[in-house]
């Protein structure tokens, strides 16, 4: 019998919050999410393999890939490009399988427009919940040095309103363990079964 | 710093679905989920404990209990009491502790009404999945024996709707996996999180 088409998970966050950490944790272990990897136009670095770290390609083949939609998100850094090919993805979900890319808040906006059904996971700076606890428990901070991270708390929280799931990256392996977490309930979640239950039913 | 309030999970579904067995795997695993314990009037069976299988008690005492609203949610089978006292619940979700509740169908509808955000699993039988690849992979039944078959899909499938996940009850340890991943991702829902940062943003 057919599978059910396969799931897109997004993993994103402010840079820095350790995405690459976690992604590669998630990688050794054993899950069903197939990771998608990037295709960029920079050199590769010492160690780095094709088709494993990264797909590595010439300019004129990622402008080319552009101009034919074959992008699900892309984004030009220090003047070389960095991008999710498309079909990968959607040749992965088709065959029923789950799908994890690890992207930057800019990219996962773009996934956002073009494959809105994905799912969204902002991965938090552990230094959001210190703040909290610094903010909530002592009160001896200077004013300004409290207002200038609540400033930076609230512009992530803002983008958190584009996302459906928030993990802390406290530690690595509870941080892994939550998107697993997620990538499992996701599956359980009644509107999607519901839909495939009476589709079931009214096709008979 | 105070924790936040505890989760309320509802473990509900058809009964004969094997809601009991998957509940004493749970119980025996080391999860985040307290197990609210029921309390029933009827007789105690030969090795139930009062107070680890049931809290055992008369009938006077449960119905005073109806009377002053200290049951999350009741029902009487042949005769016998049985019931949800609303003060462990309150008391382990004040305290920051999931609960979990194992009940019929009639009580998760009480506590989705008295309750409304608790979390809903609808423990589904394997039969209707073995009936969708029947009814889906042959064609060769009776339409008799389809249609019935249908008619029960479809009568469970409108209880579904009240549920916010459905877990398939295939392998015991599958199920347990799934529930204990719905655990730990409804903590991760950004709705969930982003109204704690706002408030904590908002009371500074």
């Amino acid at each position: 019998m057919k599978k059910d088409r396969g799931l897109l998970f997004v993993l994103s966050g402010p840079s820095g919050v350790g995405k690459g950490t976690i992604m590669k944790e998630i990688r050794q272990q054993e899950t069903n999410l197939k990771y998608s990897i990037s295709m960029t136009t920079r050199q590769p670095r010492e160690g780095e393999i094709d088709g494993v770290h990264y797909h590595f390609t010439e300019k004129e083949k990622f402008q080319e890939m552009i101009e034919n939609n074959k992008l699900l998100e892309w984004a030009e850094f220090v003047g070389n490009y960095y991008g999710t090919p498309i079909d990968y993805v959607t040749e992965t979900l088709d065959k029923g399988d789950d799908v994890i890319l690890e992207i930057e808040v800019q990219g996962a906006l773009q996934v956002k427009k073009n494959y809105p059904e994905a799912i969204f996971i902002f991965l938090m700076p552990p230094s959001l919940s210190e703040l909290r606890n610094r903010i909530v428990g002592r009160g001896t901070e200077p004013e300004d040095i409290i207002n200038n991270r609540l400033s930076i708390a609230r512009e992530e929280i803002e983008m958190m309103s584009l996302y459906d799931y928030v993990v802390e990256n406290d530690k690595v392996e509870l941080a892994c363990e939550r998107i697993k977490a997620i990538s499992i309930a996701e599956h359980c979640r009644r509107d999607r079964l519901e839909d495939k239950y009476k589709q079931l039913l009214e096709a008979e």
